[in-house]
């Protein structure tokens, strides 16, 4: 157990005399080239160490993981974060809202984190909510009026099930229907009759095709006869492929049959369980899903469950410090260092290179040895065309320069975008990736190998 | 975007008539049987489901890999759990110590989930700190009392050296160790000077065997000689089981060597990465390791990354609800209903049942049949030993009765523990455990069916 004194050295911590660089939110970053350069007294920086990695670790993590559900699900389709329910607590599932959206998501289901951030919000009724119906007797106001207020239909109701008749007695869908569940289009009806501007229904409490999707178009279409518009449908089980192609030829056969312009069209979204791997094996099958409500797997990152971020000691007084392992990937890069994105004729960044602080900066136009920071045959002549620093200061400390301003959530996201646009195609690809290499200057190179000939014991050759 | 009067409309909900049943925390629970069961009206529980899904699987999920990791791991093994900087935020984190406490973690490094739960607190210094020293000339205070404060010791740094020197000449010890990093060797000395009683190195920064191991050795050593006796150290990469073994031979033949009784027993820790695997293959190879620092895998909860715990409508207006599915496991059991676990005569509990409310309870001694909530053939006449009611109220809304005050952390973490003892062996071996049963009642199986056939809508044969 500790002291209370302890905790109260904790909240008079004072880090004006603290230095905080970092790469701006919402870049493309790679293995080896520091996210944050933190200086200051060590026992500060050092109690520093583990709030900075925990911040950091997940919400890059999960960042990641929405770019990569992008990536793969394509500009066109809707992504939405259905992922409150099986985040860490409460304030796991903001985080997770919050950088899904930054990592391309549109929208996200968590009505805080919308509140919070201005993420735009998405969502249906509940399965609990159909089933909380039991009849059309329990619905007790049934007027609805027209979009253009002109007039008022006195019995919605009424008006719906006309359209399901008609529909179960059309050539054209007369194969597909059956009776449907009364308790679920009742709770369709309600729901129209309070939100007739956003009708979007889950279809799978009871049957799919027998019974959510009839009784959804039998609304959809008593709404347009007032001039309303549904939204669409939500899948939340069975095969999706399959239910989606399925939905979406009863949506064109109405549209046909009935004459409606667009209903083909409606919005089908999918959910449950999906992540890359099922949206990526949707896109080999064939679908018809317009928009994907992912949840569990993007906030767990089921790809990757943890970021392995870690937070090194390379200076001291002036003098560099290395840390060492028998992993080589677990060695640290020491000295204080700048970081620089090297960019090619054609606009990629063709890699990343770190110098040491006192050497000048690469330059457009002129060549620079770009070397792998452990193997020595790795090295190259690099010509950029253009160069760019990478950490920029966002807390001088206590010096006259103003500590940065952050960026809105929506700038950050844009960002997160064109960096990734800006990538070559081939070091994003999902299979293969070529990896985007990550240098050191030739001065540093020395002396990293330097300073690990002369840390590790002395002894036999590693 | 939503309306400001929407979260004012949440702000001001009221409770009090929402009644809350739950299963005790820390209780052993089986797939199917309630966790909780939430009465009231129903916009109000619906806005709770949310809630209590975020705040439930989770915690729920995490203390169950906690109690995996200490099945595996043995009572005799001091478990710590390392998993801030990996969790989903700060927030996340704490949930994590929480929970992992209380499925049998015995400390966690969470500084301030010691201070907000009381529980015990564990760590080392890190890397960084090893790292910050470059020799000992940079130790200014070097002067150490005597445990039992009889004299002073003017110069620990000099002592040191001598235990360094006679460690290296030794000859039971001479074909280990060479040189030793010095700043390593500061940073143990210095870290002696400020904690001589609970002095815990992390030994792999530069060389375990070569360079750690040694200089561990010889700060201990000087300790000793003044009465303070080493807590141990931290191994936190490279081959564990090997370097434990091979560090427990060096404090055999220390103790052997300076005659330091129990110098052999010093505490062995391990960390990296480690899981409920890893342990395993560490118990089957043979090692040395006296306790495990986990972190990355514990919280993120790599053996299955979510629980998918749900929140279903059963009843409304007294009238029973069910949601189907074409996928049976997603069926939901209708009615409100109470929750027993019979036992057996050996102590053991036999089978979880579920009855409607207007049932009579199990009685210990009376025969009922115990039946498989979806298969007909499946049933069982069991006579229970003993029956505990699982669901209590915590929280009785407006009524008289009191709300249930909740345990202490520590007796929630005592009752996990004897649950998980109280459970059949067979159920909680770790390769083909037996599946725990969990069976309904006669009338609720026949009402399940009743409703499951007269929901669903006419059509094939499913």
């Amino acid at each position: 157990m500790l002291d209370d004194a302890f905790f109260d050295y904790l909240r008079g911590i004072d880090c004006s005399d603290v230095e905080v660089y970092s790469i701006p939110e919402g870049s493309v970053v790679f293995p080896k080239v520091p996210l944050m350069r933190v200086e200051g007294p060590v026992a500060v920086v050092q109690l520093l160490e583990t709030p900075f990695v925990n911040l950091i670790n997940y919400a890059s993590l999960v960042t990641t993981n929405a770019a990569r559900h992008r990536h793969v699900a394509g500009k066109s389709k809707v992504l939405m974060e259905f992922g409150l329910r099986r985040a860490q607590g409460p304030d796991g599932a903001i985080s997770a809202s919050k950088y899904c959206f930054m990592g391309g998501f549109d929208a996200t289901s968590n009505v805080l984190a919308g509140h919070l951030f201005g993420i735009p919000l998405r969502g249906t009724h509940s399965h609990a909510y159909v089933s909380s119906y039991m009849s059309l007797d329990e619905i007790p106001d049934r007027t609805l009026r027209n979009k253009d207020g002109s007039k008022i239909c006195k019995d919605f109701v009424s008006l719906v099930k006309e359209w399901l008749c008609k529909i179960q007695a059309a050539d054209s869908l007369r194969n597909v229907f059956g009776d449907t569940n009364q308790s679920e289009l009742a709770a369709f009806a309600s729901y129209a009759l309070a939100f007739p501007s956003s009708f979007l229904a889950l279809v799978d409490t009871y049957d799919v095709m027998r019974s959510g999707i009839p009784n959804f178009c039998a609304v959809a279409l008593a709404l347009h006869d007032l001039g309303y518009k549904a939204s669409g449908i939500r899948l939340d089980s069975g095969d999706l492929a399959y239910l989606s192609i399925e939905t979406r030829k009863v949506f064109h056969a109405i549209e046909k049959e009935f004459n409606i312009p667009g209903f083909g069209k409606m919005v089908i979204t999918a959910s449950n369980d999906l992540n890359e791997e099922t949206i990526d094996a949707l896109n080999k099958q064939g679908h018809e899903v317009d928009a994907f409500g992912i949840g569990t797997y993007l906030v767990t990152c089921y790809s990757q469950a943890a970021l392995g971020c870690v937070f090194k000691l390379v200076e001291i007084n002036s003098r560099p410090r290395i840390k060492l392992s028998e992993d080589v990937a677990k060695v640290s890069i020491p000295c204080k260092k700048r970081c620089f994105r090297l960019y090619g004729k054609e606009g990629y960044p063709l890699v990343d290179i770190m110098i040491r602080e006192s050497e000048p900066s690469p330059k457009a136009g002129e060549r620079i040895l770009c070397r792998h920071p452990f193997l020595e045959s790795k090295r190259a002549y690099v010509v950029p065309q253009h160069v760019e620093e990478l950490l920029h200061c966002y807390w001088p400390g206590s010096s006259d320069k103003p500590r940065a301003e952050l960026p809105p959530l929506l700038k950050i996201r844009s960002r997160c975008m064109q960096q990734l646009e800006k990538l070559r195609p081939d070091h994003i690809r999902r299979l293969n990736p070529t990896p985007y290499k990550v240098s050191v200057s030739a001065k540093l190179y020395e002396f990293i190998h330097y300073l690990w000939l002369n840390e590790a014991p002395v002894g036999e050759l590693q």
